[in-house]
């Protein structure tokens, strides 16, 4: 499994991850959604790539609040057959291709949207220059990621200290580069970068960096999902808007 | 101790603070320093606000780099006591005062430092405003605070795991506010605050964030005190510079 070029396409992990409220619910399955879709601009009349679009939720989101034209690219055929399945809107269109090297034309799009996809990718210098290429000046990025302070630790897991409460162990912070994790299935590969490399790379390839949010959930959400008043306790996600300079 | 208005002006805590290596050997003596050092500007003709001078180190360092005049703002008249008595230079001026309401004149500075003060402030936002206002445009706020990962967790201290490695809690993560820990006296006060809080604050005082960095040891660092091993495993200290827009 841990070699599956795309665990997106991997049977096992598909099975699994279909079954998670984010794919079965689409947006509103995400507890990160509403605040990632705070820091979205007004969509209409934009130009809009979906880096990692999966069953292009989002694509279709962007389409209905007035976006122009909505490029998906994933690297999952079958993410993809679930999105081509499900809209006939011409404006919207799905590109299987990899974010490690991204060939859209130069400054075609007024936003990029990615919903963590970017912790899947080795070499984010190069995304980044590739994602401020494909802007035009003034447009955006806006993604989430997962959080550094989530995925740094060789040993993920709670842990429960002396006065019984759950702490989250952050350990090789400092030791960018791969992790393989067990979600799903066994040894899914992503890549840990400090707080500080994210944000002085997306500087260095020309962009603003306009706010940082840490996904925290509401008391609304915790009421509704009482499991996730353990996100309480550490940040799961990163959720960056930069602009283009 | 806990109510003492400074520890800084606390004879315990001041007894413990001098023995500290930052102590005795100023700027070479903090393991963070030369990362703080490459993310100022050329010191040469600067006017400077050196926010929680202590000792007067930096604000010496400043002016021996050409700084053309540096003022050093403290709350603790027993570490500027030590700053006053290590000087005669006219044009460093020392001032007893709190970073809480800072009352210098508008756009008077090019550049504001601060080395391990912030993280005692209550309120950021006044902090970041205040700051703003007394920069000229284009000046720039370098400063060093303890990390959001360092200090959110109620339990400081690290944790060893069944592998023998040892983690660092986090925990309380989003839970801002006061922090009491016990550093060489009991109750030293902080106040935590998230990342996204930190850099959020700061863009909607008006500063363009222009470098995110978290304190990392080197290998020669390390070699020459193998303590420091253990600061690759979480950060300790945020370091950032920002330009007044």
């Amino acid at each position: 499994m841990g070699d599956h070029p795309n665990i997106y396409d991997d049977p096992s992990f598909l099975e699994g991850y279909s079954r998670l409220p984010r794919s079965l619910d689409g947006l509103d399955g995400a507890a990160e959604w509403p605040a990632l879709r705070d820091m979205l601009p007004d969509m209409r009349g934009l130009r809009v790539v979906d880096l990692g679009c999966g069953r292009g939720w989002f694509c279709r989101w962007a389409r209905e609040n007035g976006a122009a034209y909505v490029h998906g690219i994933d690297l999952s055929s079958r993410m993809l057959a679930h999105a081509c399945a499900n809209t006939s809107d011409p404006t919207i269109v799905y590109e299987l291709g990899s974010l490690e090297h991204l060939t859209l034309p130069p400054a075609s799009f007024d936003l990029a949207y990615s919903s963590l996809a970017f912790h899947y990718i080795s070499d984010a210098a190069r995304l980044y220059a590739d994602i401020a290429r494909c802007l035009r000046p003034g447009g955006r990025l806006v993604f989430s990621t997962e959080h550094p302070i989530y995925m740094a630790t060789a040993n993920p897991g709670w842990l429960e200290i002396q006065t019984g409460a759950k702490v989250w162990p952050v350990d090789s912070y400092f030791a960018e580069g791969p992790r393989r994790t067990d979600w799903i299935t066994k040894g899914v590969l992503k890549y840990h970068r400090t707080i500080g490399t994210t944000i002085n790379l997306l500087i260095r390839s020309g962009f603003r960096i306009e706010q940082v949010e840490e996904f925290c959930p509401t008391a609304e959400q915790i009421t509704a999902r009482p499991a996730l008043a353990e996100e309480l306790q550490r940040p799961t996600f990163l959720l960056v808007s930069a602009l283009r300079a």
